[in-house]
């Protein structure tokens, strides 16, 4: 949490886990293209162990499906003997004592199916390297790579930097994107065994704008609410910042062509995905504006609050926990008086290294 | 924290860290036989990573010397292009933010030393499988084993099992310390590859009795104050336990002798070291009883308060945080009432799994 500008880890204690529903359906297009990956993959020669990562594992839910499936698979194609690693990556200040207790007590997990799986973890950053050279057989990456390694600069006017008047912050924004991909990209190069494949899964734009505005605006004016209402200071509203981008096709094929691109990798699939509200639904058919802002902004509190949160002036569990409270009601009571589905779309990729008689 | 009976996670955001002195000399004697270990451990064939481990690795500080002088051993017999992974293993509730930030901002981190080094950690008990067959070329544990896997009943009149009058207490204790030695070791000699080692530096009994009698009888009296006061419940009082045997000699030698000796393992040295109470001269030179009962009080503070407030039935943040100051308020005032060298020995052994052309 040092690195101010830098997002802080998923709000911890089971809270992002119990607010991953949303996020759940938009990873099921990607499962098809991952296992796919997990079947086709070059296993590595000899005894050894396997290794698979999954790069943004917060507290471990949505790592169960992918991580689960692709141990299945591999077991299938490796036999009883050869162990499997799993490496769960995220930041230093992520909640890994929920991601060890899920996986050593959720009856999903690869621990509880496959006796020969090893789950490890690593706290770094995944914009550098994470793992050793020529080590990786299969990696995973699902709702991370929007995350930033870092805000480049403050967005006095917005809470999203895509949504400020001002175009230099956009810019920069934009250009922070642009690095923080390629080096996660040049860092996997590194990682994987030759023909090794990652499969990424993340927001996308169609050229429409970024992702989730209707309820960033609400937390933005949410806010504001609590600027008017005396309980935060005009100064830390201006501060808060949630650095994500949403890029588009072009951002996400840049790294894999012309000169310069990165040394090693092709991107095999990149499939720009139409998502649909998966609450919009839920409120069709029942009315109640308010339960589907409620869980539009319960998503992003588990998701965002916590960065916002890293510019609280005076930051004590009390105030935390009381900010965290007023901001949800403010922003579902925004959020609640114009519903209207929010669609979000996304990418899938498949990207493989070079080598290993792979296609 | 599920299992009633198990120990807790060490006291986390960096407490731990800070009380770690008084371990620290104790560890220094071992050093030379890890030293010795990474000078003479036989190095995998082939291009592939080299694996390290730490087994009880809580917040990362006690680490950063052992695994950076085994980095730095076996860099120079493995030269520049070889990758390291170090493997810190602590259970599902260490503090493995702390560990990661350490192991990311400190000096003395091997991260910052060596550049082709990768950190892991695991969090699951090291009385089972915490890694990959033949996968670990060296491994390290210190002030770790003297804890059980649980509490195999309750301990009503003390909080140490060893000093309890009930025979079938004692036994029953001494029975699990046991069981939980020989798993350690099965565990780890399925993960050792072929000559792997194992150092282990650990408390240890000369016949006198567990280690630690004076400060833990001080917190046994401390929690009787704490109940007399009215603060503490005494059916609370009564289910604090601290879950640590302090075995001898014959303990720590039986899994490797007889008929149902734990398979493929060596005891290549085992050496009995008696300690001194590393803060004795200062109170010598000072007289101030009050600060040396304080440094022992905050020692056992950060390793074993956590364990103890497991049993509070009502277990808030502020009520924890009471807990915890006034029974080491009341601890240290016990202690300092008849100060006396608090001497605690040691065991260091060195361990070897067969094959691998190993002498």
């Amino acid at each position: 949490m040092s690195d101010l500008g830098a997002p802080a880890a998923m709000e911890g204690q089971g809270a992002y886990n119990r607010n991953a529903r949303v996020q759940a359906h938009a990873v099921r297009g990607a499962l098809a293209l991952w296992d796919a990956a997990a079947g086709a993959v070059p296993l590595p020669a000899g005894a050894g162990t396997v290794t698979l990562a999954d790069f943004g594992a917060a507290t471990g839910q949505n790592s169960l499906e992918p991580m689960g499936r692709a141990v299945a698979i591999l077991r299938q194609r490796l036999g009883p003997s050869v162990p499997l690693s799993v490496v769960h990556v995220d930041v230093p200040g992520n909640d890994f004592t929920t991601l060890f207790e899920t996986l050593r007590t959720h009856p999903q997990s690869y621990l509880a199916r496959d006796p020969l799986t090893f789950a490890l973890a690593a706290g770094r950053s995944f914009f550098g390297p994470v793992l050793p050279p020529d080590s990786l057989t299969l990696g995973w990456s699902s709702w991370a790579v929007h995350w930033l390694s870092r805000a480049p600069c403050p967005v006095p006017d917005h809470i999203l930097a895509e949504l400020s008047a001002d175009a230099a912050v956009r810019a920069a924004f934009a250009e922070q994107a642009a690095q923080d991909w390629r080096h996660f990209l040049e860092s996997r190069a590194a990682e994987l065994q030759a023909g090794g494949r990652l499969v990424v899964m993340t927001i996308a734009s169609q050229g429409e704008g970024p992702a989730y505005v209707p309820v960033l605006t609400a937390i933005r004016d949410g806010l504001e609410d609590l600027v008017a209402a005396g309980t935060l200071a005009r100064a830390e509203a201006e501060a808060m910042v949630v650095p994500t981008v949403t890029r588009n096709a072009t951002a996400y094929a840049a790294p894999f062509c012309g000169a310069d691109a990165v040394a090693g990798l092709r991107l095999l699939e990149f499939t720009l995905v139409a998502g649909e509200d998966p609450i919009w639904p839920e409120y069709e058919a029942r009315g109640d504006a308010f339960a589907w802002a409620a869980q539009w902004v319960g998503f992003l509190r588990a998701a965002v609050f916590p960065t916002l949160a890293l510019r609280l002036a005076e930051d004590t569990p009390a105030r935390r926990r009381g900010f965290f409270d007023q901001l949800e009601q403010r922003a579902i009571a925004r959020l609640a008086r114009s519903p209207a589905p929010m669609a979000v779309h996304f990418a899938h990729m498949v990207i493989a290294k070079d080598g290993g008689g792979a296609p």
